[in-house]
């Protein structure tokens, strides 16, 4: 396998970190912007997000859950009104404190002194405040709730140490708002949003991931419980990758989210919110991506199947582009995956092999490649990209008939939505340890093998307070989290590996982005 | 007619200002947000919105444009850059001038000097310049051309005056942005566009408009030519519902986007910008909106049909419902304008008749009402939105059976989307007049019916410079703008009504929102 000649110049195993970039600027999904901590996401890397987007808007919409469109901004009071809330987003955020530009009378241009607002506006890290103003509104009777929100737009937090994709100061999400006139019905909806985002991201991106609840550390600021989807990486890393939050009654009680009940009564409401945002598509790189690239899902691909037609660049391409046309509305006609297959005929100018390449790196997840004698001969040389090279390291291509082709593209790209799966729970469960007993244990397993650790499941008494932090600050001494504690996890048996005593439920233990 | 009691309390004819807002009240569209010249859109408003983006971006994405997203932030030195770019905007924009909150010790929150930016950012007012920068990166050779690009975002440009839709300080939109090789290229790109919005005007928003291009003095600044379309509302006034521009090759001069030509020279590249935005709701609203409220054309309806069943909110209506559950599954399963129908069965509390008339504000297309005695006789009664009053001036119901509503219900949203457009076409070409010659006549036309005066199409001698502008003044006094010279005119005959001089073209003149 050492022979092959792989598509990037950085390996996984040698700076997944670099790797990272790499696969990024050779898919061309996306690069730095020159505006300090935003990204411009590029057609390839703004397709996959546009897919995902499609996919989980039809899940937010069959849940019953209603789009709309609040202000960018919000007023300073807001967040005065909310200091909890603040806290949390360590106050780092876009103030705009002036509405007009004017020359500095050499020709540039500065903010005029002439138009300062009277109260700032903040670029919205989060809607909550705003949107719990509306629900203020909105809701007057028992006969409003639930009411069922969600909200897609930009949202900036100022980061200072930026990653594409993983942590930019202006990123893309969505950001669900529900209201409730009981705990029982708020706790419901959000296990119900955090199973829509499992099965969102084990269906459509094929990305295994862990649901459980946060531990109160890493809970929402204000959150009576917060949980989240899990991912591990390559790298053996975790990606929280979705959360959900059960917001009782603080968040109704700051906005004044209040109904008559059905006696009569006026009661706080119970708010829930829950969130997944362009943060994913980095995780489907780094769970995916291998030493040639990306590898797309073929749910979210743009586009699932590539022709290329081998031209000659000449008068003579006619019949070969009109035979890869034809095939091409062949295959746009068959569904996949419950929708119309995504199929582009490739005919930009240049070398079929060097463009080949070019959709290895995006990921595309099968290329067709179509020579002249292909035509004559009724076949075609198709290529998946799962499973790019065979036992002799060569690119392992399958020759069959055109027909062949045609009536076999959905099922094959169910199985490459499949395998890509398969491929991930394997690599995860070989990297979960569960028989980790004492801290002492933890730390020589994770010194051991600073690399790709993976994570571990332990079991913890669940101390709360001073005594958690005093347990994180441990972990963060390992550089670890914890990351949550699955929903489907075995009962506790044992001792506590922090503080001794009987164990009450498993967490998960592991290095994160 | 006058015994109907409308479910509005203003009439169109009384104060279309008012009504227009009563409209979006009634209709649960849209309401101020409480943040200067920023509204809410609610989501039977963003609801429309998202149809009409959906739509748009098939389109979109059928003419080969790619979808990317750029950074909502845009360095102030860009636009010292393009100074004549900036005058178009009147320099009013929001400024970022601060990147942390800190305590201003009197608990509130003040922008934390400590954390000033050494260059300030602007929220986009467009994105041209920072679209231009990625350009000048992503062309190289003739080979990357055309690049064809579209972002679907959030803009802001600080207004004054505001109107929900209409006018937003910030509002949503899409900005196509193209580079060609050759002007030929550039002009077809910039005509394909506004013939793709021509289309989906009339086809999707059942929108009669007029497709032509400006005259130089409503041209986008440094624009070689702009186009719009133009739409003419209930009040005889133009609504530039969306325009496309030919932008030379001055844009790629200031952004510095070059290729390699053919035979190895460096070429500036020939662009284009285009764009829609959520103002095309407000034109929606004025065209189609009567004196009960809205009514939406099927393709942009959220839901297009509403299935009422009359519950007595007890235990005996689950048969009711079972019964309504099953019509609903029924004709959710047919296509109507090449989707599966919209159906929404409403089961929220309250009266059946309180719930019809939410509707018909709203203007859901068709509304099904079944009681226990319609489901005895397997009949349903059903009311389509855009003839909702019969002759007797009751509401105009039909009682098909069962089986005949669910055989004929994509036949009839067909014929609503078709009729209202019938309806608004008949309409605007009642009150488009074009036997005015002189300038006399013009003024005297719109001072005597100072309301509802509709367009004049006049012929002209296509004035520019200062002889332009004089024109344009004489009309500001009459409030009067140009729109646009339409592209399938009749050839000129007469003399200008401006200047006397041999005519060699028409043009729309016509009050504007």
């Amino acid at each position: 396998m050492s022979a092959i000649r792989h598509a990037l110049s950085i390996k996984r195993e040698d700076d997944f970190a670099q790797w990272y970039q790499e696969v990024i600027s050779a898919a061309d999904m996306a690069e730095e912007s020159g505006v300090r901590g935003c990204m411009v996401i590029k057609p390839w890397g703004y397709g996959i997000w546009e897919r995902m987007q499609r996919l989980m808007d039809a899940r937010i919409k069959a849940a019953g859950v209603q789009n709309a469109y609040f202000p960018l901004f919000i007023p300073l009071s807001n967040f005065a009104r909310e200091a909890e809330h603040v806290e949390g987003f360590a106050k780092e955020m876009a103030v705009v404190t002036h509405h007009r530009l004017v020359s500095d009378g050499k020709g540039g241009l500065i903010p005029d002194p002439e138009a300062k607002l009277e109260e700032p506006l903040v670029v919205r890290p989060t809607s909550e405040t705003i949107i719990g103003d509306a629900m203020s509104r909105w809701v007057q009777s028992w006969r409003d709730l639930p009411l069922l929100l969600n909200q897609w737009a930009n949202v900036v937090r100022w980061e200072m140490r930026t990653r594409m994709f993983l942590r930019t100061s202006e990123f893309l999400w969505q950001e669900g708002h529900t209201a409730h006139e009981t705990r029982v019905d708020a706790v419901a909806e959000t296990l119900r949003a955090l199973e829509m985002y499992r099965s969102f991201a084990e269906e459509e991106l094929s990305l295994p991931v862990v649901a459980g609840e946060k531990p109160e550390n890493e809970r929402f600021p204000g959150a009576v419980s917060t949980y989240s989807i899990e991912a591990m990486m390559q790298d053996g890393k975790a990606l929280q990758a979705g959360t959900s939050h059960y917001l009782g009654t603080s968040f109704a009680h700051a906005s004044n989210i209040r109904y008559q009940d059905r006696e009569g009564g006026q009661q706080l409401c119970h708010t829930t919110s829950w969130g997944v945002s362009t943060r994913m598509v980095g995780g489907v790189i780094m769970t995916h991506g291998d030493d040639d690239g990306l590898r797309v899902p073929p749910a979210i691909a743009p586009f699932q199947v590539i022709i290329l037609p081998m031209l000659r660049e000449n008068d003579g391409d006619a019949p070969l582009i009109a035979y890869c046309e034809e095939l091409r509305a062949a295959i746009a006609a068959k569904d996949a995956l419950r929708e119309p297959i995504r199929v582009l005929l490739d005919l930009k100018p240049g070398k079929a092999a060097a463009k080949r390449w070019d959709w290895v790196r995006k990921g595309a997840p099968v290329i067709i490649e179509v020579g002249p004698r292909d035509m004559e001969n009724g076949k075609v040389s198709l290529l998946r990209r799962d499973r790019l090279w065979n036992d002799a390291g060569k690119s392992d291509f399958s020759f069959p008939s055109r027909d062949e082709a045609v009536d076999g593209i959905a099922a094959l790209l169910v199985d490459i939505q499949r395998s890509l799966f398969e491929e991930a729970a394997a690599r995860r469960d070989a990297n979960i340890v569960r028989d980790i007993d004492s801290f002492d244990a933890l730390a020589d397993f994770f010194n051991a093998d600073a690399r790709f650790p993976g994570w571990v499941e332990v079991q913890w008494s669940k101390p709360t307070g001073a005594a958690l932090d005093a347990v994180v600050e441990r972990l963060k001494a390992l550089k670890l989290t914890f990351r949550n504690v699955p929903l489907n996890a075995d009962a506790a048996s044992g001792a506590c590996i922090f503080t001794g005593e009987p164990a009450v439920e498993r967490i998960y233990v592991a290095r994160a982005y």
